[in-house]
């Protein structure tokens, strides 16, 4: 029917496979595209199995063996400083949390020996986070008051904390980790920028020590409620919060110009502590209107598991704020852990940490901790001290513990508004701003999402603005999917080679046949727009022709190689394409589907209806074919198709 | 730095574009697609434009100029015969959807006249339908009893159909059809089959004469239901019935052999109703258990444009149900629109047609209709009766006024078990066991989708069916998003052409260098997987070379042909691939990367970062510059990179 350029080989429909293998294939690269068992099953023999399942499941077997009195040093040298981070950070979360502040220091004690035992980062510094803390007390806050209630307060936030652990270990069991994946970057950048001035917002309340305070978290209810109280502002309190501020900020300054003094900025935070509950202990500011944190407990962690509440009204609430609040940990702490494992060259199974992350919060939630993941700020502190593996996290687990078996009594003078400006601080390093202008330079949408969500978090509600910025980042997934670019492509001179004439605007179009590229897959969602804008590049390169008076249109060449896959619709849309296109005496051309394209094609018949030998391997080819035909026969006439319709299902 | 293939020219980076045009030109393409008004906009003279515009929005101009009486006799024929299925139909419907049978001929009354003066389709025949009816009944009778509260449920009916218009016409005029095309084709099959399950088995309440019958829709409560009241079910009606219903499937059965004799089906619902009125009066049936219409009112459409709701604490309700209604009966309508302008090869403009069924809802529900679009079943008689243009709508409104106005006694006798059979005989049209099947053979997950569209309206209720289809569709594309393939390309002897080696066994792999074709967009939903699958791929590479004792792999050759866009994550991971091939001293190449990825990656500076010369226009120019570089020289040392990154936002 056409010449075949002998050179080529004609496109291959790739061997059925068996139904259940091809799911297994499928399933298997959605769910394990890692292949995280690969080394157990190359394996022969039973017991190393075993063994290699056990180093799988605790880490901690695989590196211990190697362990040695350098990296003790090192380790004890970093989680010494991760501590002193670690103790006023804890009380100060734990306030914004609305819960006791001795449970910032709980927190610091199980979840890391857990995390030490089943974590596979070298680096990671286990403790609790600032927006996780304040979504949890804007979340629970709602239904129960943490003045009027703290009990059960209290109890909601470990019930909400083992739901977190629970369903982390839940995603990481079922391999489900590529959910967390639905935070972009961008969403993440904006996301926290606005959590951080919300934190920053709340922070005004021990800054200016007041005692009431909205529970909203928005930025018009928070200044609503400062300034409505300006009469009870306690200026000490605000100035000696500005100093400590002042001093903290210059430190961070110092360290980010030198990296070498890392620990300066590190220190200042316990430094600032000493120095606060100092001044206060000497001058007695306690009656000044500066607050205190007052008596802490002695001794660690107290069994909690008993003060679960499966059975209070409360219970889809406390659900609700461990889902969210527990999703939102994962994704700081997995983030954190492959950004460290990248600069160190290893490699973080995200699966096999969320399994660990939701066990150290299982564990956390039957011992009086709340919510704890891998922040941010503790780890980059952690790596820049050098430390070699989890054993930092254990060094400061037992510093922490030493603090509350003995040290507690010392914060009793330490002033609230310290612990602010060390929340201040260390929000201020969240708001990047850089990053957001260059996510404007590179990615339109991207800052889009960035801002839609800051500005959802920062006018709405932290829920908002998480629901704000997923959606529209999926949307723009759908969009991707729904509105397929579709180009003309010409023919790069003196080459076989055809491209987008728009990109490369010395390529030349030829005469009677438009070439268009379609530049995604063909699905429902795209089908009939996909349909109509073949219809429209086709009428407006007739009118074209027509006006030029050039020869008329007669071949359409579909180039495919970018169509990843094809539903039903798509499939029904090409037929619907080649029949108005046979109506309109054109006639349809292939070039380069994939396998997965042939394989549909073929057993719908496409492949039979226009005919095997209008599909071509590549575009050349198919423009060769049609040259051929052009030149030296008329077109077949396309196949008659019965205009009636079968209709009688009335 | 390595040898240019001297034939191809550079990998061009379009020129950029200032910010507000290319927004401009991304949602024409999202909203305007098929350039609506590119004739008026072409069009120089002002008078001109405004003739043009009208014809646009009101389609009869365009129409009725060229009317003729051949045109007037075939609309009157087709017109009078849907005519003779809309009465009896509208009066089932209206009983399904538990409203006074008199409102389903008054919808076919007033729609069809708006329909005709704005609607673009020629075939299209306005009333309507079953599962809409049934799902206003499900919706609206959860809150308010048709029973107990008939007039407060019937006007929430006509405020339901209010809001379906207003969202419909909005819809329209902003251009967000596409929207519609949620709903996929399987959805659709899936979800009508269970649909017209469901409707069935409401039908078993008139065709064994029970008075009192379930709320819910699904199988399980509706069984139950009958079962339980077997002592009182009517034999006698029963037994009608069955009758009746193996009447219509004869004629349905006649009809679909020829289709020529397309009006004895069309005309058997009509010939029922006369017939079972005829049994009913002369036997009189009424006293043995055969159910009856009774009195109907006499008189066209009464204004019930004071009876619209918008203050009542159920206008929620109504505006849930009449989004939800709304939206499937557009999908039909459109669907149904487009099939047939397709078999008459003409165009209609989804948009429009949108607005044209928002303005005869809106106009319907100010004249005692509810929601009426345009249903298959009698489009499909409309079309073979030989219709020509909107003129048929005309005079089927004609025929409805005349019964209305005279002819409603006559119905005084019609049982209601004819009434049953009618509606049971036309769902069982609606399950197409066939397309089913078919799915299943051509796209597994699109028979999935059908599915639980199916079982979620049988066994849950039809939104549920609905939402399952839609969030199962949707997640298809997400996955598509989410887990583009990758594959290995080898060379097709003899040509410069590298394709996939699944695809073409034949295709030969080359030592040293590996092709990788990423086939799908780079988004934030996929980087992680990517990166993770591109080390992957790579490592069983470097596995089978150190085997086999061949050369070491030195080259990695991204191919982006079908990477329709990038994001800031994306770009993020390719970044953090090379700098990971760096470490393991492999380099990574670029092969044609289309304009939007240029674009992102040479303001990225990533085009820099691995240099110009690895970007190469194909991948057969890529190789060839591999090859060059490994016959004659050591690649470049990979960039330096600083492994002490600046973590410093303690």
């Amino acid at each position: 029917m056409c010449k075949r350029a002998l050179q080529y080989p004609q496109v291959e429909t790739p061997p059925p496979q068996p139904f259940l293998k091809s799911l297994k294939n499928t399933l298997n690269e959605i769910l394990f595209a890692d292949d995280p068992f690969g080394k157990i099953r190359n394996e022969s023999k039973t017991s190393k199995k075993i063994e290699l399942g056990l180093r799988h499941v605790f880490p901690i077997l695989e590196w211990a063996r190697g362990y040695n009195l350098d990296y003790l040093k090192s380790d004890v040298i970093s989680g010494i400083t991760i501590a002193s981070l670690a103790i006023p950070q804890g009380i100060s979360y734990a306030q914004l949390a609305n819960l006791p502040p001795i449970l910032g220091l709980y927190s610091s004690f199980v979840p890391p020996m857990v995390y030490a035992i089943m974590g596979s980062s070298k680096d990671l510094a286990v403790g609790t986070v600032a927006v996780a803390s304040l979504l949890t007390a804007a979340m629970l806050g709602k239904e129960v008051s943490a003045v009027e209630n703290p009990k059960l307060y209290l109890h909601l936030a470990f019930t909400s904390t083992f739901f977190a652990g629970l369903m982390q270990t839940c995603l990481g069991l079922l391999r489900l980790g590529f959910l967390v994946e639905i935070l972009s970057h961008a969403a993440i950048i904006g996301f926290m920028a606005g959590a951080a001035t919300v934190v920053c917002l709340q922070q005004l309340k021990g800054l200016l020590g007041l005692s009431h305070f909205t529970h909203s978290t928005d930025v018009v209810s928070v200044l609503r409620s400062i300034f409505s109280q300006s009469p009870v502002w306690r200026w000490e309190s605000g100035l000696l919060g500005c100093c400590f501020l002042f001093f903290l900020l210059i430190t961070k300054y110092i360290s980010k110009k030198r990296p070498k003094l890392f620990w300066i900025s590190a220190m200042a935070p316990l430094v600032s502590v000493i120095f606060g509950s100092l001044f206060v202990y000497f001058l007695h500011a306690q009656f000044h209107g500066i607050q205190i944190i007052g008596e802490l407990k002695k001794g660690i962690n107290p069994p909690s598991i008993t003060h679960l509440v499966f059975t209070s009204p409360y219970v889809m609430l406390a659900l609700k704020t461990g889902i969210i609040t527990g999703v939102l940990a994962l994704a700081e702490g997995i983030a954190v852990g492959r950004s460290f494992a990248m600069y160190k060259n290893y490699n973080i199974d995200g699966n096999k940490e969320m399994i660990a992350f939701g066990m150290m919060n299982i564990f956390g939630s039957f011992s009086s901790c709340y919510l704890t993941t891998g922040p941010f700020s503790r780890s980059a502190v952690n790596y820049n001290a050098g430390c070699k593996t989890a054993v930092s996290n254990v060094v400061m687990a037992v510093a922490v513990a030493v603090t509350l078996l003995f040290l507690t009594p010392l914060f009793f003078y330490t002033p609230l508004v310290v612990l602010s400006s060390i929340i201040i601080a260390a929000m201020l390093g969240l708001v990047d701003y850089e990053a957001a202008m260059n996510l404007w330079r590179l990615d339109k949408f991207d800052f889009f999402v960035c801002l839609s969500a800051f500005l959802g978090v920062v006018f709405g509600t932290i829920e908002i603005g998480l629901i704000l910025s997923v959606g529209i980042s999926v949307l723009r997934l759908l969009l991707f999917v729904g509105r397929p670019k579709i180009y003309v492509m010409g023919n790069i001179q003196n080459t076989e080679i055809y491209r987008n004439i728009e990109q490369y605007p010395q390529a030349t179009t030829l005469s009677s046949i438009i070439i268009l590229h379609i530049d995604g897959p063909i699905y429902f969602a795209n089908s009939s727009y996909l349909r109509d804008r073949i219809g429209r590049w086709i009428d407006e390169e007739e009118e074209k022709l027509r006006k030029s008076e050039e020869n008329s249109l007669q071949y359409i060449i579909l180039d495919l190689s970018a169509v990843g896959n094809i539903d039903t619709s798509g499939i029904r849309m090409l037929e619907e394409v080649n029949k108005i296109l046979g109506r309109r005496d054109l006639k349809l051309v292939i070039a380069n589907p994939g396998a997965e394209l042939m394989k549909k094609l073929s057993k719908s018949k496409f492949t039979e209806t226009i005919g095997k030998d209008w599909i071509h391997l590549t575009v050349a080819e198919a423009v060769s074919a049609c040259d051929f035909m052009l030149h030296t026969a008329k077109p077949d006439s396309p196949e008659k198709i019965s205009r009636e319709p079968e209709f009688n299902n009335v």
